[in-house]
């Protein structure tokens, strides 16, 4: 493999000194993006840009060519593991993901398979390589997956849903049923990062957008369990270096010191914890990523920048702290604002580095 | 008036010893129930139902007829302020709440009322009268408000959303403009909740629907700041007693120290706060009131049972805890399911008061 020219993400990850704190985005590769937009608009729908691991790859590589950033993502969806179980997913227009078939019984649970990555979902193994290839040392590449519950929900709801009713109380009412359901999901989902990462991925983040739905304990039972089985089926190790982990939770913030226990590297925050105080509680076991609002982002260059100056300064000198947004940038935002973001990361950082 | 024949409630509040864990559920009032929507047929839309001092009062009353509540809750919308104030409120079928007008600059600012209780929303007094007439002391009435952000967030966008990212944007970009807003907006709620205490109400919620939604420091700036001023501008004492103010932050778990420094009689748990944890920190100062998820309605009567016996071990011995959901109860709840978990919370209290 080529050696890393750009290695600052993947330093800050293991809370070693950095020149300047890193700085990626959720979502980064997407619809506030012109040229994300032609791409797409050549590649027909969504599921055929993410199936397509040259289009994959080319809108993987679009933001790196505007901003100066410390990572890239692979471009593809939480929801390829579901579908490769046989869900048959779909995008209805101006909705959100649907399934053609849900998963509500004991049967429905015995019936999924087991699946990896090279085998089941090679187009994504095949999109890692390609950017990796693409990429050709610039800067990391980071893979990722839905977590366990976040998919389960999905599959249970046959889509999204306001308040995952039905899947809480499937988990409430018939835990055997969901622990089946999520055992499943969580081998996949390691298989599925495995491969990922002997593909090339450098680094992976487990996407937990619903395990903030949960009730306190439920939340434990649910999902924090079995993102902790998959952290601990993970390769430890690929091209010499340490992969890190990076959990995500949205709504999180109470959790910290347990999501920390998961030996997870980093976590992820959203915007509605202070990282200074994030840092107090778990900043001695882990490195944090984030957490400005992506509303941030429809205000001002100016504005933006004084945001950035206050997560920095909240977060205070030293290493551990990898910025991003607390959740996807939409699809609204102006990209001269996204680029003033990062800017800012990189020229306010350095005075807590020296 | 005449005296009232069970005050658990208004004692838990206040920290004072009680016999059981007092309990009544947000939303008590509602679609879950065939005899409101028997009522809400009569009165025609949703609108008519709140503006019709004597229907209101019989759907108030509804629950109560199934079950030992300790509490009502005045039957109104959270959003009667701005329609009040002229923005036209409207519901669509199957849609949530929508505004005729929305508001985003200065002059939409400028041109809105302080509106108050008896002048404007002459409506929702006489329901409080009528209701306290018609409940002759059986339990307390609790009247309420939306916090002022939530309102905002509503009028801003026109109505619900699912980011809030105009509002946020608004806020962070312009925060003059959206203080002058809220300034307003709090004047108004004081008011109206003063005129609902002098009306009959014995207790006060404030809904914060949407402070969750903000970052940790513009909850502080926008939500929070707001509820003060209306917590320290409310009439004290009424009938002989305090008159007890609940705040109610969904997804505020981690903001209850800096809630409890309102004044506060009580805060408001969501279900993803380990109340046990949360009377650690906050509990010396304040009641909590919660916190089990709705979605374990759609279970079972022994599964309700099972947690409701999880959370009141968790709160532990002695006074102080006000049971109830983490959020409103849903439609599609069997009604059985409701009564289960009241008469669990009745019977599995007792041997924390002893």
């Amino acid at each position: 493999m080529t050696e890393l020219k750009n290695d600052t993400f993947l330093r800050a990850l293991q809370r070693q000194p950095v020149e300047y704190t890193p700085v990626w985005m959720m979502r980064q590769a997407g619809r506030y993006l012109p040229e994300y937009r032609a791409t797409r608009g050549k590649a027909g729908d969504f599921m055929s840009l993410c199936m397509n691991p040259e289009l994959a790859c080319e809108v993987t590589l679009q933001p790196l060519e505007r901003y100066p950033l410390d990572a890239a993502i692979l471009f593809s969806d939480i929801l390829t593991i579901p579908d490769a179980m046989g869900l048959g997913l779909y995008f209805e227009t101006g909705e959100g993901p649907r399934f053609k078939k849900t998963v509500r019984t004991q049967a429905d649970v015995d019936a999924l398979p087991v699946v990896d990555g090279e085998k089941h979902l090679t187009y994504v193994c095949d999109a890692v390589r390609t950017i990796r290839r693409e990429l050709n040392g610039r800067i990391p590449l980071i893979g990722f997956s839905g977590s366990p519950w976040t998919l389960a929900t999905y599959m249970v709801e046959g889509g999204g849903s306001k308040d995952h009713a039905r899947s809480k109380a499937l988990a409430y009412d018939q835990p055997e049923l969901m622990h089946g359901l999520l055992d499943k999901l969580a081998r996949s989902v390691t298989a599925y990062l495995n491969d990922q990462i002997r593909a090339g991925a450098q680094a992976v983040q487990i996407f937990d957008t619903w395990g903030g739905a949960l009730s306190h304990n439920g939340y434990q039972e649910f999902s924090l369990r079995y993102m902790k089985q998959i952290v601990d089926g993970l390769i430890k190790e690929s091209e010499g270096r340490p992969v890190p982990v990076i959990l995500f939770t949205k709504n999180g913030g109470q959790w910290l010191e347990k999501m920390a226990d998961t030996g997870a590297t980093a976590l992820g925050l959203d915007w509605t914890t202070d990282i200074g105080a994030a840092r107090k509680r778990v900043g001695d076991r882990v490195a944090l990523q984030g957490n400005m609002d992506p509303s941030m982002l429809k205000t001002s260059p100016k504005r933006i920048r004084e945001e950035v100056a206050a997560i920095l300064e909240s977060y205070g000198s030293g290493e551990g702290h990898i910025f991003n947004l607390g959740h996807g940038i939409t699809p609204e935002v102006d990209p001269e604002n996204a680029g003033a973001f990062i800017n800012a990361v990189k020229e306010l950082s350095a005075k807590y580095h020296r």
